[in-house]
């Protein structure tokens, strides 16, 4: 990736983020989605999604969303926080996909491929 | 919205779902993306996206993705829980657009319009 | 443990919970330690615990409190979790000792020890 | 406080240590409790946590533990939070007492009260 190069568009959320403001309109919710409620509600939605690894192998993790015990938890709580992020972007004006763009190239840029190879370096010595 | 009718794509994260996979891969970090250590990184994420806001009154929440105090951190964090979003995901092999659609239907019927009018309802007495 | 039985005192923070108290009062920080607030704070403090663990492998996970790239960091989001907790306990005006030795009578009951034995249950068939 | 005085003894959480200690034992649950994991069901704790408040106004907040409706959800789950982070340090082998000594002298040292009075500063301009 070039971060001096124009990055194409990454995702489209338009229909979900529409979709949402609709759902929230017509329960008159829009008073309850202000950005701290929606980071809670966010918060809320990522523990559940923990609650279904925390106990998991390494390989029962890994087959989490095709294993029938645990598939249609996996499927829900990855929507559910996909649903509250795209509203609380919604909410306070982002653009999803900008800010996507503009992260992936700040990442290149911080994390050169050769230098970082094999290596999260976080807490490495250097 | 009906919940019974075939609903249209709401969101196509592919673009960035195939942008990590290649940072990933160039960079070896597959061995690290599985799906535990993905949540935690999550977990990170939304933990920086709290910390934005934690102090600020319910205005300057409504206005952080516009004040220059706050913006920057605002789209970086936003995006970053999207990224590994994305990317837990795609290691999982869940589809967000087929997972959110169906979450979106679940909803619907979950919370219909006329009973949840202006009320979370959550922790209301019945 | 006889879940009829009168459990002893499990915790004492009140040299804590006086000392945040005291913390707060001196800066003026009241008016921010409001419950939603603190849940921000305590959310940011176990992203950064988080944070620590999330490329880590099993073994480095289970040596980060002696390794000395880790050690420090460990300690602090530990205690940083365990400071957001009791001062939030105490805005809410919960006695932290009370409601533990509730919950480990509750989970005593919810999980007997010889139907639990070696497994967490969760998602298994029953 | 004085940063350079020794500070008393702020917690003793030996006794909810022991217990849960012994929990884990009589279920052969230390497997389990592997620090990766035991950062998770913290998670999904604090997730609870977050739920109950989400949608409360700042009022319903503060009342949240004198409210039928959630006084007992609130005890609980910051109950549950206290459990896994003592349980945490325990496996981690982290003195909380002391590692909470040590980050208030370095809180006291980073806030001075004098310069931080009324404000969080964090994001104001300097």
């Amino acid at each position: 990736m070039n971060p001096k190069e124009p990055m194409q568009h990454l995702v489209d959320v338009d229909g979900l983020r529409a979709a949402l403001e609709a759902f929230a309109a017509e329960r008159d919710w829009q008073p309850f989605h202000n950005p701290k409620n929606l980071v809670l509600a966010l918060v809320g939605e990522v523990g559940e999604l923990a609650e279904i690894f925390q106990w998991l192998s390494p390989a029962a993790s890994a087959a989490a969303a095709s294993n029938p015990d645990t598939a249609q938890a996996v499927r829900d709580e990855l929507a559910d926080v996909l649903l509250y992020l795209v509203r609380l972007a919604d909410v306070l004006g982002v653009d999803l996909d900008a800010a996507a763009r503009a992260k992936m190239r700040t990442n290149a840029v911080k994390y050169p491929a050769e230098r970082f190879r094999g290596s999260s370096r976080k807490y490495d010595t250097p």
